[in-house]
């Protein structure tokens, strides 16, 4: 018995993902393409430039574009949607959504630092799930809305869950090398970064600074979220990948730690494996070889779901350093919201 | 009244720059190539594989080039060699040029890290030069070794100097973004950096973490380095770019500081501005557009000689962070040991 | 004496080559800046972006940009306008400049194929010149419109020219590897072009095959444009170079010709040698080594101005084939228009 | 009932992707990785830097690496290699390895060209097989050498043959556009080739010039080679683009044909469609987009085996122009290799 869901934002970068990743998905059916006025009543593929290295899924590609409506016709029988709007369409549109009864799995940054929506990284705080019930409350929806953090946050935080939770963590350090992708097909300029790094991505260093507490932080027994207390430093750079960010992580902890121990406490860090997510892959693989995790080597490892660590080590500040990489348009996005949906359906459904 | 010299390993990369920046040099005339025996006895132009942008100066590239020989007669009246050899041909070739009495102005490795060798950045420790009188001394060298950091600790450095100074320094952390000019013409292929990142260079953690110490040292009554005793940690990753290492700087002061304070202290950094190098340029330029410095825009900044600071702003964890850039072949490299041998003679010869 | 110019269309990819070009020209006084109206008002260095490897000149970053209307007052003194507009707006405000008195040479694409508008690379036929009385004529005005080919074609006809006088065309093949920066600041994102080619580029194929005849053709007695009538195919890509559009250009001659024959009259040819233009020079460069010549290495020789041609050699159908290189920016769109000028000054005026 | 087969020079670019290929092959147990003595004795996975972007095969990985000595026992069972091997070593060993009874697949440049070895592209000249006997006869050897063409000939090859079975052939005109892993891991530094073209390929021109009429032309009742007698004429280029050759090509047809006409018998040719080869794809992908194909995109239609052409169109001097793109090391190398022995198998064993 299959859940309808449908894709909002299906045209672009993230929609594609979207579209690729619940092309066949076993608890999905995937229902509705919702893209803008423009692109509504075209078959998919014509309403899409397709720049995935895989053909367009045939079935997924005849299919017609809808508006994106939650009063249409075509989400009547839908119960999830999938969010990949741009951010000032996301805080109008979905919870237009939410209202309608969805469930709205969303991807896009409006909504994530409300108070009564929940930023899910399944793996680290599937727990805050449960502030759904106050938003609905709140609010007065029959559906909701989740979140997923901002792409070059969720590389950080999953490596950071096991070493909080054995050592406690005092100060994070982080300085990211982050693909073009992450900005849109059309974000970044070729004559922008050939041969050249741009050392600014707008809000990106605020939301990884934000994000990255409300996640590891807990809940109240009102459901509050109370941020987690260490510092977190961060410094953001665009670099000519395609996809994939590296991210350069030093981390004081709280009780002593050294180098083999966060590599195991890293390598045992498999909170979900007895959920059978279909979606789900180790979280975090680690590579020994000196020089790994690389982007084009590396970032779709446990099928671009796992976050890949490598030259952890002591630093003469920091407890250990190490290296963590993601592939931000899978497991940084689409990935991310799909496999929230899973969990929340395994739990509560 | 000019100084003849000559360049070690005038074939390679940095040595490439180094007849570029020698060519029409006011102090030096430039007499002498050496490179390996299978160089010697050819023309400079069919020795070398050329591949600077600008054509091969053509006086130069008639040169017939010479062995790595200080009893060679093309070097009898060169006064003051640049080595841009190898590290291993450093160790064992320099000091035999120093014997001979002529003085090495190194951007090798080798030597740097000895207790009686200069390791200079002339903006920020001249006073160090003191210390090739006990080289000579001690090794009865009529001649002596001078080298200059490696290339990716230069940029920092320079900008922590003036913070140094007037601040005090507690802790540094920086991840560098290096260019593939660093590793040499066939240090790094195009197989392993397309599209990727490599997050490791031998041994370059390692040099910008004790060099750094060395120069921003004293020396003490006995011409001894005492080192400077602030923390530093760095990350070192290789990218898609051509020249120009970036570097994420983090910075704790000792004194209490803010942004505005620090950008002031860089930009008015200006010690040598009244000997009249030729090779000198401003050592820092602050760029206030929130996206500098890019490596493509401002790796020429200064002829190549200026560090180009952008993004200054406050950190949670440090005092500051910011984004230094340096040409690493120039600023980095040849230029480096070049200004060093400027100011040298300007202050002693 | 010089003549005061102005540059229309100054903020963006080719207007800015235009500002390099013409800031310290002995011929040429840059008065007058203009854009559209978003840029208008606003300071040169506020009003663009500027992403040229060297810094914006000084003077003309502090100047006020003016709209594109040639009854603005700031126009008054102006004799000639260098137009980087697009070919939307040039098709209707070049022919507004013209008839307000200006001596207008377009970059834009505009104007190019008119019957009475001279298409010219000033070493191959400055002679079209005179087809300007013809056009002033026509449309009554008291300035004129000379345009220069399109970047991709400037370099295919200069190496072709010297052949065809010695020797008759027959047919011509050509494929083209073409720099990204031919698009425009924005004209190729990074997704787009990053680990790839587009073999593909808007009315490109149809530009060079129809301006080569036009250009290479000869006018009547009744100055009447008479096109070359020899073949010309063509197919072009895009490549991920920052400049310098490269060429496999395909030659069959009339009369028997060998490489070196063919290397000996492009070699020679220097037709405008005696006139002393500032911007000009030797129109093609011959690189004997097998892999040149190449974007990176060889886009700056002659200032960005000369061709730079390799690889000279017998073909299986073709008489010979060869790779030629041009710097589209600066040899293809701006340096050409401003060559323009000073061979119409020179000769006219 | 598997066939045992081996890897000659696995640990190398195009030795990978055998391993790739043949780890769950239906029809191959891959049994014996041979490498150099350096790498003899070792653990594949130590013996080899592993940079595809799907992690070594575990099993293969623990595989002990044997030297490349058909007397070795590890060969004792073995019918069927697999030849990686850099052309000079392919000259001496592959012949041992023949004479020893081996079937020797293989992807070497040496062998090529000899009166007595076929040169193979399964679609195309499957009937050349035949010239195995002679082969063995005269070198009297129980096994024997099986050549397929160099990667950037078998491209256009394919789109020629049905152009050729149908209209004939009078001329072809070819630049290619070749990604750097055509050169091996070290082909081409990134100093080379990061915003660049190379414009040329050592002894890329004349294979192309000369393997193409080997394979597209005939063999006489007494089994010799009867070359094609078409003119063909290539220009080479190296681009900056990982993986994918791509391809401008001109062709004259001895009859009269339209683009719509070359479209149809090339979507329509599929000959070996029956023969069930488990590396087999449909050989010729037509998309209709006008800017496709694009390497990024279209290198692993039909898992890399499938050629894509595009922008099918009319030319001034030939009667159509077209596009091509090839995965180089998958059905430009170690694809055509496996594919040739499929079809072998199938037809004589």
């Amino acid at each position: 018995m299959n859940i309808n869901v449908g894709v909002l934002g299906a045209t672009g970068s993230v929609g594609q993902r979207f579209i690729q990743m619940l092309e066949d998905h076993p608890m999905f059916n995937l229902e509705v393409l919702a893209a803008s006025e423009k692109s509504a009543g075209k078959k998919y593929s014509e309403a899409c430039y397709w720049y995935q290295s895989e053909p367009i899924p045939e079935k997924l590609g005849n299919k017609i574009v809808v508006p994106t409506d939650p009063t249409h016709e075509a989400f009547e029988d839908v119960d999830i949607v999938f969010s990949a709007l741009p951010s000032n369409l996301a805080k109008k549109l979905e919870p237009e959504f939410a209202k309608e009864g969805k469930l709205v799995f969303s991807n896009a940054s409006a909504m994530r630092m409300e108070v009564d929506v929940p930023l899910i990284v399944p793996e680290v705080n599937p727990e805050h799930f449960k502030v759904l019930d106050i938003q609905r409350e709140n609010r007065e929806w029959d559906g909701g809305i989740i979140t997923n953090p901002n792409c070059s946050t969720i590389g950080a935080i999953i490596t950071l869950k096991p070493i909080m939770d054995k050592f406690g963590i005092d100060m994070v350090n982080i300085t990211t090398m982050q693909a073009v992708s992450g900005a849109g097909y059309n974000g970044v300029s070729s004559m922008a970064i050939l041969d050249n790094i741009i050392p600014y991505i707008g809000g990106e260093e605020e939301k990884m600074e934000t994000e990255s507490l409300k996640i590891l932080g807990d809940i109240d027994e009102d459901n509050k979220f109370l941020y987690a207390n260490f510092k977190i430093g961060v410094s953001c750079n665009r670099v000519p990948v395609i996809d994939g960010h590296m991210e350069s992580i030093f981390v004081k902890t709280l009780e002593d730690a050294n180098p083999e121990e966060i590599l195991k406490v890293m390598d045992d860090f498999d909170p979900l494996k007895d959920y059978n997510l279909p979606t789900y892959a180790k979280p975090i693989i680690i590579k020994k070889e000196v020089d790994r995790p690389q982007p084009r080597l590396d970032r779709n490892n446990g099928n671009g779901m796992s976050i890949t660590v490598g030259r952890i080590r002591r630093d003469n500040i920091f407890t250990v350093k190490y290296t963590a990489l993601e592939h931000n348009t899978i497991r940084g996005a689409a990935g991310a919201s799909i496999l929230n949906a899973e969990l929340y359906i395994k739990k509560y459904m």
